[in-house]
């Protein structure tokens, strides 16, 4: 950590200010006298101090990080790629890039377990689809909730594709464990529901956690850190776009996130191309770049009737459309280190 | 709601669309044939209308809203301002400018009662301050929780001052209800975390619902809306800076939200100067312009030994700065309709 | 175009408006009464009409556009693809991927002649190099200026390639056309310095033409639109990454813009990837990425020695870094229908 | 400024790299060596520095600079305020507070006459109004050109109020000194027009310089700087809004520039607020929420028929809205160390 001064400060104070560093966090303090200003090097674990507070003090003119803020989620102390094995022995993060495809909301079991068959048969090793709905309006369908989850489980057994599915509060956390939920996915809107997360830390369960809408890159693996202080290194980051002032897409899919996150992190990193861009089209051409970019999975939107949806009709493929863009995935994988 | 279709739709394509339009939403549609594409107007209720599952149709390029998704939020619906009214009479949308001042995190009896006695004396109404916490880092200070509240409540007792303070969990309700905590405080990062929301409906206790990190105006709206299609109409708006691309505030102050909320909705709407800039220095000339804008209140932070402080020391004020803040405010709210 | 009214306007000042819209834009207008207001829709040629004219009217709610208000860039009224074609032959826009290379800035006629036969011999079919050089800071290295433009040609002169250079003003445009500039670039800085790109509109010179920092995917076809309408149709478009909150990359890359733009327009897309990320090491993922997504081509910063570069050093890849990038391209280009 | 240097890097390497920085820029260099990271600061003048050559090497994690990168624009060497005054006496950054009103096109001598006629009846002390226009379509009106000039001067030989105008090209510059432009006004589009910027440092014209749609409150700086370091040491900054993913409003002012400007540079501030929300009745709110944050000016569009004006009409006062913001700016400067 780095503590510019203020040119003003006196003598006295600097001393003061160096003495109480030193007491309060244990560092080691280094003084550098400049032409302009005198900044402080702290030496030592500063990934536990408080920025802010060091900026309070009066003589502080600006502080800024060395380090990263985050050790569980950090490449730096975890060189190797952490790869997120279920049961079953399905894997995120190896060598075979993930498929995750279905609907975003569960709706009827023959839906879901039409869809379910017809992306298994794509290639998709897991299956999404939504129980608890989180919409931006409280007029709009919020979910079949706890039937949804059944309804999913007779599309496992019908399948055997695991189940990934958004758990939005701590109350369902329970139902979500008997329920036999696979991989439960935190949405954007939950990203810093701290509390959410510190629960979450206390499973085994692995969780895909999206980032949130204008989450920097730092955030989200801060948020990653709070599941896996608790105990579950089970993390797997999805990247699905962030809030811009482009108009034409939902979001903008940050696609440098994706090398930026393998680079920084040892967590696997997916990307959802259907929320990212909002539009069926868009949907291939994302997942392209999402592959090329060095991504280690896909999650897709799949719905049998997308203009019947009950949510995000306009961004769901059909199983037809669905077939062609696994079939575009299968092909170009391999020239990324990837197969399907 | 206005849809225009794809110039290459068939006459059957867009009379069968049109059947079930009216059909599904029961709703009259209105079309009109331009030189390059034909657009339907429906006429009726539409603010239920899920504007994806009509994008998802094949023959729809586009779909707008004219009529506003929220109704119980809206002005237009609801012409005379919402006033918020305590049990003791206090009272938030009013003639009377609310000041809500207190530290960022509660950390002991002596700080919370000093400052609740200094933040009265120069002119407060409510005590704020934080019991749990949201953080970004897992490692930082996280909130004394339940002691936090006990805490307040003991400044309460000194002082008379109302309580309002930040819930971060539907896990929490019951505690914050048994604690008579006055006013219920809904983080940013919270703000679309509906569970929560539904739940705050239910009950009666004020709501100040703060503006998402990048949520537009329209969706924290809809977040009002959440809460009070439960029932509970006390909800107060809170603008405290959005996300942008402007490194050095932390947040960029949208002060146009103010005039913007009060002209298009009833509810009350405070300024949160503070986490706007995240500087203590900006804190006066941002209170001064959301007073100027319209503002109905102010929620600022003050700590008797900012260098000091748990959390967020950067931009708290000291109690002899806040004396000159609210000296200023004094004297200028009433140019803007209010006092102090 | 569609023109929402203000629920109290009355029937008066209603036919009044429509009458004096019929008049003045000689549209036909299509009135619609609904439950909560009336919409007005216009009939024919609205591409001219200054939306805000419309909004300024006392009844009028708001106005929407239904029609895009470019016309040469339309891919509606131009569906095939245009292909830029230079004297010699080669194309931007078929089915050769766009390989355009060199450094940031040309800084002496052995740097850019060694870059030059680097970057042919990788596969790069044209040399891009700066002469003029736009910089943040007046105290920042500014370019070689005509003398850079003469380098470039040198460099030219050895190796066949055609050159890529930016203009930055109008009072170069003489210089450019004498140096025979083969390819006129316009920077992000410049997309909406209208007077500059009315005059290259006179021209023949293809122009590349690069997203503004905070341009949204219309306006950069409004800027190409102002060039077509002078008569020069020879437009290449550039993403380079847009201005965002993350501050990780220098900017976020909008990979959406590629396909997008490719549907929306007939003019052919090129990625910046170096000035996208704004780091060297991203160059290859995003590249990737482009290519992937649809890109008719890559323009890409090598410098033989980066860290002593008078610009854009920290983005630019050696020579060998090249090799190894052009390479993959080469490999995954063909299962995007495109060759290098 | 302070570089981090990679982990791996050898004492070897760390050791030329620093005699290099000796070297190449006169600096010292401060060693720091840290339990993670080593850590070099620069002593010295490394304003010319270009951060980007420095992170090009490749033992380089992070630089970071300490100092400011623009100095005649910045307070630390200029602590009392810029004053810019007119031939006549006018001033903008005293205690005067500068208003500046007209129409945003020059339309006609009867248009422009009666406008400056009532706003300096309002209270204006400067007459603005556009003769050459920046538009996004090619299609739309670009202003009267060298007429609009006359007919500003027409208006102001009946009034007496000096002219501020925008000039969109270096092309203009000679017609704008002979026509006496007061205020020359650099549009946001052209913030970073350097090769513009650096002309105009060669006048002694004021400049008034618009804030661009997403430059930083540091890039602002720096073009201040380009022309500055002209010798032209007259340069009025103006917020004018930035762009955000709100949609609600064209840009969001970034009310907070405002007293930032005024701590880091000693150049005088003024305030757009028509164009900041695009909305004539933000207008007054934004204008009082611009004084109260510590403007020294206000610009602001006035049309005496705005629903007939050739641009912006959405966001034009009519004469008579004028008189009443006027009246009340007159109100409230006081309080904010101004008068109108």
């Amino acid at each position: 950590m780095i503590i510019v001064l203020k040119p003003d400060c006196t003598r006295v104070q600097r001393d003061t200010f160096i003495a109480e560093l030193e007491d309060t966090y244990g560092v080691a303090v280094n003084t550098w006298v400049g032409t302009q200003s005198t900044v402080l090097g702290l030496i030592g674990d500063t990934a536990c101090i408080d920025i802010d507070n060091i900026a309070a003090n009066e003589i502080v003119e600006s502080v800024k990080r060395v380090q990263e803020p985050y050790k569980k989620a950090n490449r730096k102390f975890h060189p190797d790629d952490t790869v997120v094995t279920l049961p079953n022995g399905l894997q995120i993060g190896g060598e075979k890039l993930a498929l995750i495809a279905g609907p975003c909301s569960v709706e009827s079991e023959a839906q879901i377990t039409e869809v379910a068959k017809r992306v298994q048969h794509a290639g998709a090793q897991f299956l999404r689809g939504g129980a608890f709905k989180p919409r931006t309006s409280p007029y709009a369908f919020q979910g079949l909730k706890a039937q949804g989850l059944d309804l999913l489980n007779a599309a496992k057994k019908e399948t055997g594709l695991p189940i990934v599915t958004e758990l939005m509060s701590v109350r369902q956390i329970d139902l979500f464990l008997q329920a036999g939920v696979d991989i439960i996915q935190v949405g954007a809107r939950n990203m810093q529901n701290f509390d959410l997360l510190r629960e979450l830390g206390h499973l085994q369960t692995p969780i895909l956690l999206k980032r949130g809408l204008s989450a920097t890159i730092e955030e989200l693996l801060m948020s990653a850190e709070y599941i896996m202080a608790g105990g579950n290194s089970n993390v797997i980051l999805c990247e699905r776009g962030i809030r811009t002032y482009e108009t034409y897409t939902r979001n903008t899919l940050d696609i440098s996130a994706v090398p930026i996150l393998k680079k920084i992190s040892h967590l696997p990193v997916v990307v959802d191309p259907s929320h990212a861009g909002g539009i069926a089209w868009l949907v291939e051409p994302l997942a392209m770049a999402a592959v090329a970019a060095g991504a280690d999975g896909l999650i897709i939107e799949v719905h049998n009737n997308p203009p019947k949806a009950l949510s995000d009709g306009a961004q769901s493929l059909t199983p037809d459309q669905f077939d062609h863009v696994a079939g575009r995935i299968r092909e170009i994988a391999p020239f990324f280190g990837k197969s399907l």
